[in-house]
């Protein structure tokens, strides 16, 4: 028996909100409270990384894997002898490790201990590595100092398209107010196989593609850079645990195999897209760079939250505040349904939310819709205006969760464009 | 300046024809005659696996790769430090992994120079291997007793749609004649990114998927068995050199980034893919398996051939005999394109064909073109008929390449049907 049998339930009944809101608040509040202790560790104010949050990352000195602290990392090599615990005290050698695939895979029981573990050695009164001064000059490094590298080695990457707002707008744009959302769009959680090749930690600079495109329909195509380069705002999550192909994971399994998430830019080349996506979907226009943050913020830290995320370009002008609130379908459904016809999902894998569109015009998660296909332009302050990324913008997505003075963030997640190659 | 600048062609002038057909047939003359040399191994008349074959396979035996040869497997971990030519000598121990991702990417300097020093070791007269009775022992495994493994780690998985008479079948039967071909078909070759982590071996059994259909527009959706279950006979490629992030493949450049072919069957659930491919395109209806065979035919081997495939079913009925020369698009221009945007291929990353249908009704490569959308019952003899796949049906690709009495075959690509998992 499945237990994601979405089919048959009617639309009205499906959860429409997001993984963690799932909580009661009562439960939040006191998750909120219960893990207000101090760290030894200088941690900021508004800091993305306080002692509730602990992302892991992989960074470079010697690629580790490690969890970020206030403005440090915690090298996770350097601390293994000490998981001590029952899931941890044979597997210490997957924190030695350069991705995160193999503790990924471990699944929540051991996530959590992990976490306590890393709590506890962090806390103000534990002098583990407090008061060591030798293991503290191994284990702490400034993030400042440090490389990051892509958390997991990505096997697979699916991306979803699961704002109704996001589908709404696009579909508006392209066939009508009338015929806006496809039939299928609220009965399954439509998505797509993107690039794993492709996908490249936060700063580095993504190139303006080339390609074929028809402007004119009168006319044949015609081979040129991209004219109409867009960015989408998304989350994405990591896979946990993996299931074996052939066989479905159930909703009540499904927390299993959700990890933590990240922050996600799906670059977009619009004018290719347009031409190449019928019938068989994206493929050129997405393929050539997709950014995520090197901070993974496990489902643990955000238990507690809703959360906001926020767009910004070139000088930082904010175009753009979103919520993942929004969302129509869940992680958990995508997940689910992911798996339905038995597909195998691994370590690592990598699950996009979809462009994260708010209701109101300042809140779209793409130029495509913020710029409404390039009819409005979007004002960035000082009289400039885009209407689609130009050569050398950067564009910045941040995001954080916040609630009763806690909040947890996933750091920045950003690319500057530099030139098409030359034709 | 990019060598492969298709938009700018006049489609008159596109090469449709296949790779290896660039060959003069003078040259392919010399081919075919070059290397009559005979091997110590005894090779079975109409052997797929001639001294000039030598197509690469990963097996079991502590996962090995190898080279066959007639009914053996020459095991290229035990004849490692016979390679001492000027590309390999240093390179030995990518002969020792259990996947051919680094050979792979070695490049076809040392893919020429391995297939030179394994047809020398191979001949008869050669007595390094011939009277060497330890290591003939140590390094012959006999096919029969050994289990293949997927051929290469791969990475990200390409699907492409390039069979002009398979696109205007299925164009016909869903849009009608007059608008079979999508505009962009002839333009460039349709592609699809596909899910790398169910690719399966052949022999592999595949599970009926279950998901969500809706086999009647004035109804809601249902959740049930795929009814509508079907093989697509494809051939695919592997990636041989890896190409960076950014930097398209120039067609001068193509052949150094195909390495080989194998079988492809790329399991297709009908029912599925017609309601939820729409806009993003196939997911969950190709996500269950892919199956390819374990030979990976070089295209050095392949040179001077046109070859023939042919599809059977349970009980060996032939239900379709099609030819890789009907393919429209070729690898080059398949590969080509998918890095025209800077999309980096590597080593191991697999290109599938898309559906090879040939002119007539029995070189159709689906059962949906076969049945022409299960109006017509395809006949496997004995009263026994088909329109779709059923449960416990094995679906056996079978190719090859003939030419003045040589021949080079790909092996089997077989995988049966197990019931859908009890909803």
């Amino acid at each position: 028996m499945l237990a994601f049998n979405y089919a048959r339930l009617p639309v009205a009944d499906l959860p429409c909100s997001f993984l963690f809101l799932t909580l009661t608040e009562s439960r939040a509040e006191k998750l909120c409270s219960q893990f207000r202790r101090m760290s030894f560790i200088s941690i900021p104010e508004n800091s993305d990384f306080p002692l509730e949050n602990l992302p892991t990352v992989s960074f470079l000195q010697q690629i580790r894997i490690g969890v970020a602290i206030g403005e440090h990392i915690l090298d996770l090599n350097a601390v293994a002898h000490l998981f001590n615990g029952p899931e941890l005290k044979n597997s210490q050698h997957v924190l030695k490790e350069s991705t995160l695939n193999s503790f990924m895979g471990l699944g929540p029981k051991a996530w959590t201990e992990t976490r306590k573990t890393l709590q506890d050695l962090l806390s103000t009164g534990n002098k583990t590595l407090e008061d060591d001064i030798d293991l503290r000059k191994n284990a702490l490094v400034l993030q400042s100092e440090a490389t990051m590298h892509l958390p997991a080695k990505i096997g697979d990457y699916t991306d979803f398209y699961s704002s109704i707002i996001h589908a709404s707008n696009v579909g508006e744009m392209f066939r009508g107010k009338d015929n806006a959302l496809m039939p299928n769009w609220k009965y399954l959680p439509v998505g797509y196989h993107g690039r794993s090749s492709s996908i490249v930690i936060s700063g580095t600079p993504v190139r303006r593609p080339v390609g074929q495109t028809r402007p004119n329909d009168a006319e044949p195509p015609i081979f040129d850079k991209c004219k109409l380069l867009d960015f989408e705002l998304e989350t994405a999550f990591f896979v946990g645990k993996s299931n074996p192909l052939g066989t479905p994971v159930s909703v009540e399994e499904a927390d299993q195999h959700i990890f933590g998430m990240v922050l996600m830019n799906d670059w977009s080349a619009r004018d290719i897209q347009k031409w190449e996506y019928v019938p068989l979907g994206p493929f050129l226009a997405k393929n050539f760079g997709t950014t995520i943050s090197p901070w993974v913020v496990t489902m643990e830290a955000l238990e507690p939250f809703r959360y906001l995320l926020t767009g910004g370009s070139e000088k930082e002008a904010v175009v753009s505040r979103s919520n993942f609130k929004y969302m129509y379908w869940t992680m958990k459904q995508q997940l689910v349904h992911h798996t339905i016809t038995g597909c195998n999902l691994q370590p690592g894998d990598l699950l996009g939310s979809g462009t994260i569109s708010g209701p109101t015009t300042d809140a779209f998660g793409s130029m495509l819709e913020l710029s409404w296909r390039g009819t409005r332009p979007v004002e960035l302050g000082d009289g400039i205006t885009r209407k689609f990324i130009l050569d050398e913008d950067e564009v910045i997505i941040r995001g954080h969760c916040e609630r009763d003075g806690l909040r947890i963030g996933f750091g920045k997640c950003t690319g500057k464009v530099l030139p098409a190659i030359t034709l």
